[in-house]
């Protein structure tokens, strides 16, 4: 279990989300409210896009709670959309190979979640993958491997919330063959530069929180309320995508 | 706060106490229960005594919770002597120049504990430090400058347990004279390759808890009892000092 | 010895000076070609002025040359004012406390060079600092103490100019009355963020290399020439001043 | 290209060969003198056999001439069977995962040289693991993966020679099939807590350097001499085997 967070909008710092608010991500990452792991200290990463076509990004295997790198990053560095993510490692080593976010070309993406008993199917999921994205798995987390399994559809030409819901399903299809009786969890971001999409999804009724708000010239989506604000945060649902382009946004069920 | 454990008599492997426990200093990296800060995720350090006469030091920022190299050795090194700590930054930033064990010759030093408002009289303690300490001074914490300033005392000649007892009174009136009404705590372990010692002491009634056990062929200091076996330990009670040399004990007060 | 550049002019990426240039800094800390250390390996730091009054600052203590997210950073962030540094430690332990660039409130340092014998006079140079400033001190080298120093002369008022002169001359004159006879040699770069001064000098006639070339736009101040255009670099004298402001430049003899 | 060294014999320090020599693996990771890459900064490893069946390790990013734990490790850790790695990256991130020693069960293993054109076989060479050992794929090294398809062999009854024999025509032949012409080389030792092997192979006519010497009560295997006895070394031929049992050597070719 991890937590992360989302931004969609006016360009702000990103300290304003990532650190500032009482109860930030950086804050979360030594004590969560609504995570299972309560200490989310297993590496950290942000990732924003600012004049280039691909985002800057900064992973790093120390709690965030203690990096200055990253205070002074967030203090200087301003962008119209970035995500930030601390990580509880479930498997897969502490190593800034496993750190989300993952990138690829002008893609970013966060997950919070698992593929049940992993172990058990990766080596068919990882089957799955074109020659061209296998070469870009870089650690061993089945995270990393659900983004490039997304990417692979995206591609091949599918839009991005076809490819999010054909990967879901064929992951859940697979563990269901290999008899995986663990469940498929999925609370995850996903950008390209100019859209943001988020989704909470779980093969069972338990998908990892996910919470969204109108922030100031935007919107944030974040694993659990950042600020004493909690009335100003709206779940959302099981099953729900959320896709924000600018300031514009579109909430509806993913499949 | 921090939280630490320290060992004397017959040779062990030092995951037995550091890594195997249900309540292990590992595990209380991730989870303390006793201190002020439940997680202690700021680096960490083990020393222990070998062959030779200098120590074996390992440290490191990550916590230790995440550490595969931390597992390996405690699996693979047996000592007669040796302490681990694990480290809550108060003060000095994440820096492996600020992980304990601090060592110094064939000298280690734990420490849990503070100097009170530790800027207002840094500057004033540092001063006593004879020039060839002074050199030696790697970090910015409190604790390395507290053994630096008993080591002093050592090599002037005096019993370690009369150098602790001075330069915790020389920096409680040091306090005293700079105003200072945080208080100077100290829960420490002090090795020299055959002997321990083990001090519980503050300048107001909350010392750091430690604890005392019977370990089969040896004895067991620790910031908190580290099994289930909660009732084996002793509470080693504010201003009492514990002496051991090999298997054999002493315990008195201390100043 | 370390290796390091310096620019102000027009708002550039920070990839086209430190990661672009054949012979750019991060290839620089592979394999310098002017230095003593070919290896600058021991850590690395930048450090940027964007919209806020202070600086943003990354420093890291693997070797620039194998960082991801330093490629990352400067192909993502643009400035108008930035430093970046690779070093070959001599003295104080490799540890990001001990990674330039050095900041203070709006200021940043940089510093190639050394206070010869440091070990002999560090404890009185350290003692003529200010007790808030003493207070800033986090690492143990040499640079950072002349970084402080020289912060200390320009909180009492002095011209950036003149603490820098001064500092240089009275640490001299410690070196010499402890009877240090290895030489003070400073090639260093100090900026406010608005203007950028840069000095080359020494106590005997080896003062660090240090270069200057107009960059489109604004002025490039390096260890040693970036690319295959070592013609376009001007070798800035000994006791040579360098002061930046935007794009207007101005160079004198400093002390 | 990296360099290591392996150690059978009498139980000496590790720092006997890792850190003291004049040319010791540490100095080479600064300055190796017969390797393509003068630097092996990134990142370096030790594994070494104590009581336990299973090895102790030490693997770190940084590089070896800088940490102090790889000096206060080797000068305390005592082994009658160990070896050590620096490293520099030709594929696969700087990471701990990507660090040598690579070890499995009471396995180690070091190895310098490349599979040629690694991308383009990487997925054939991971399809032939069977699933319990595709699990235990950490990073993303072809040195790793050529670990485990040896350990896949031994697993199934094979002599660890013929292991490491079929392994490599196997791979050759890969890599033929996919049209790759950059080389496989090979230079690399495996132990297993009682036996060392050593094998200097290529599919070209530029292995690896690698050396033997009669160390005093045992044998030391390195890919440069280590100290000023340059005439002491044997340099092992292409396509040979070394096996050292305790003391007892046997030299052969391998295929």
């Amino acid at each position: 279990m991890c937590r992360f967070l989302a931004y969609s909008g006016e360009s702000i710092f990103l300290e304003d989300l990532v650190c500032k608010p009482r109860h930030s991500l950086v804050r979360q990452s030594l004590q969560a409210a609504e995570a299972k792991a309560v200490t989310n200290g297993d590496g950290f990463g942000i990732g924003w896009y600012g004049e280039r076509e691909t985002p800057g990004v900064y992973r790093e295997v120390m709690p965030a709670w203690s990096d200055d790198n990253l205070l002074a990053l967030c203090a200087n560095v301003r962008s119209h959309l970035f995500m930030a993510h601390v990580r509880a490692a479930t498997g897969g080593g502490v190593s800034r190979l496993n750190c989300h976010p993952f990138t690829l070309g002008r893609f970013l993406f966060i997950h919070n979640g698992q593929v049940g008993d992993f172990a058990r199917v990766r080596r068919r999921l990882e089957a799955q993958l074109p020659d061209e994205l296998y070469d870009e798995r870089r650690g061993s987390t089945d995270s990393e491997l659900l983004f490039l399994l997304i990417m692979a559809r995206v591609r091949a030409g599918a839009a991005v919330e076809d490819a999010i819901c054909q990967v879901l399903h064929d992951t859940a299809d697979e563990m269901e063959d290999r008899g995986v009786t663990t469940p498929l969890r999925f609370s995850a971001a996903l950008a390209d530069g100019e859209q943001l999409w988020a989704v909470r999804w779980a093969s069972d009724h338990k998908p990892p929180s996910l919470y969204l708000k109108p922030q100031r010239g935007g919107w944030a989506i974040a694993s659990e309320p950042l600020g004493d604000d909690a009335q100003a945060w709206t779940a959302i649902e099981r099953g729900q995508l959320v896709h924000v382009r600018g300031t514009e946004i579109d909430q509806r069920e993913i499949c």
